[in-house]
């Protein structure tokens, strides 16, 4: 997805996408690094259906390769021939820490009980959001495109981004079964503080808080019994309907910034298209 | 140590080595990136005298601290304002990768039973010496040493490095245990594949091999008494002169890679004390 967002941001402006390619390649390695690091950090046994790096070849093993992984994918910027390296290797180098302070952030939710909706927006921003837009950003740049273009595609990219996101907190939850990659219902059973499990929070009375805290953290129900009454709260909340809300507003908010983009239609449809695409899926 | 190189690599050419300090800073950051992330993988709780970071705050906050690191690392590099700022990124990389691949090596060595001392000094070499060597070159660089200058401090820093890993070794099983940092004979314990053991193995016969093999991997004798018997067999190969031996061997080519260096007699005499210091340490 990285390295798409980078190839279109830069076939807006130019026609021999192979001179993107280090660059697309550096962007999805670096985020297949934080895959990497994050799958230990979440003790996460499966990636893509696959098992992960760790529980494959072990936890040492995992840290050295992505290790090794980021060091590559400097080496891949820093040997660009483009005089947009020097700012390519800055805006990368601030979005690789920003995405850093995302994952610290969502590590530190795990323990918290007072998190807010804005927290958690702000969380997915700089976790996934930021990367998808400077992969944007930067394939423009380097395809020449002037600093308003780039500031604009970095935004449509980033807030996208956080649509998608809530897209995919709706479906682990209500995502088609048969067409799901995991079980559905994996946020549940882990009492992960998604973007749902927050606003249930925030509409259920001072009351009901507690009990539904519990029910979300019990770790002794059946797979059935709890993923059924979490659901049965979401859905008496209307909780489809505000993540449904939310997540078109910042897709709107995406679309607003790919109008003030000074581009042909042709390029700026295909973005929204590409966008519309992976906003679209069911699974 | 790679600050110090740094700056002493800078201070031949050049008296402000206040412009120096950024490139200094960043590669003991990187040094220090190593440590964290290795002393995960080594499973070490201590870390010179205090708890390692992993052991203070969590295995997931040490693999993250170290990522932050190491971006902060490059933050500093392509920040630099100096001509030499590309070279600088290249040689950095290329080291980093060098470092990684040797903590790879080590990580291997612990299943292995058939790693030579040509392994060893390889893996040594990557691990540790060659970011000494970087150190020592890129501060020389920045102060704009020639290309030949840079290469043979860069040798002599790689060089003194292996001797001072030799020397380490050396240390672990006959430093004085008043002034020694941690326990003397650690490694023994452990059973850590060192240029002692090694050598140790070498000149063993055939038939004592595996007698010797068993003992160092023992983990059921008491302290004194693996220690002692280990040390022991060290001594009777007479193992402290022909350690002596190589690490002289070392540390006498990166003298004479000093010596090729065209910089007065002053600054050469720094650079050759500063070595022999940390060779003449005995803890």
């Amino acid at each position: 997805m990285r390295s798409v967002f980078c190839l279109l941001g830069y076939e807006v402006y130019q026609s021999d996408i192979s001179s993107a390619s280090d660059l697309a390649y550096a962007l999805e390695l670096f985020h297949n690094f934080t895959l990497v690091h994050d799958d230990i950090m979440d003790d996460a046994d499966l990636r893509r259906g696959q098992p992960s790096v760790h529980s494959k070849y072990g936890v040492n093993e995992a840290i050295l390769s992505g290790d090794v992984m980021i060091i590559e994918v400097y080496d891949r910027l820093i040997h660009m021939d483009t005089p947009h390296r020097q700012q390519i290797l800055a805006v990368f180098t601030r979005t690789a820490r920003e995405v850093c302070e995302g994952q610290s952030m969502d590590m530190s939710f795990e323990s918290r009980d007072d998190v807010t909706i804005a927290e958690y927006l702000k969380m997915i921003e700089l976790k996934t959001a930021v990367l998808l837009g400077i992969a944007l950003q930067l394939g423009a740049m380097l395809g020449g495109a002037s600093e308003k273009d780039q500031d604009h595609l970095y935004k449509f990219a980033v807030n996208a981004g956080i649509s998608f996101q809530l897209q995919d907190d709706f479906l682990d939850v209500y995502g088609d079964p048969k067409s799901f990659g995991k079980k559905v219902g994996g946020d549940i059973i882990q009492g992960k503080k998604t973007y749902l499990y927050l606003r249930a929070l925030e509409l259920l009375s001072e009351e009901d808080r507690p009990h539904f805290r519990d029910l979300y953290s019990n770790g002794h129900l059946s797979y059935e019994e709890k993923v059924g009454r979490v659901k049965n709260i979401f859905d008496e909340l209307y909780l489809p309907h505000y993540c449904g809300e939310a997540k078109n507003a910042f897709f709107d908010l995406a679309l607003s910034h790919l109008k003030e983009v000074s581009i042909p239609e042709d390029p700026r449809n295909r973005l929204e298209q590409f966008a519309r695409k992976l906003m679209d899926r069911n699974s």
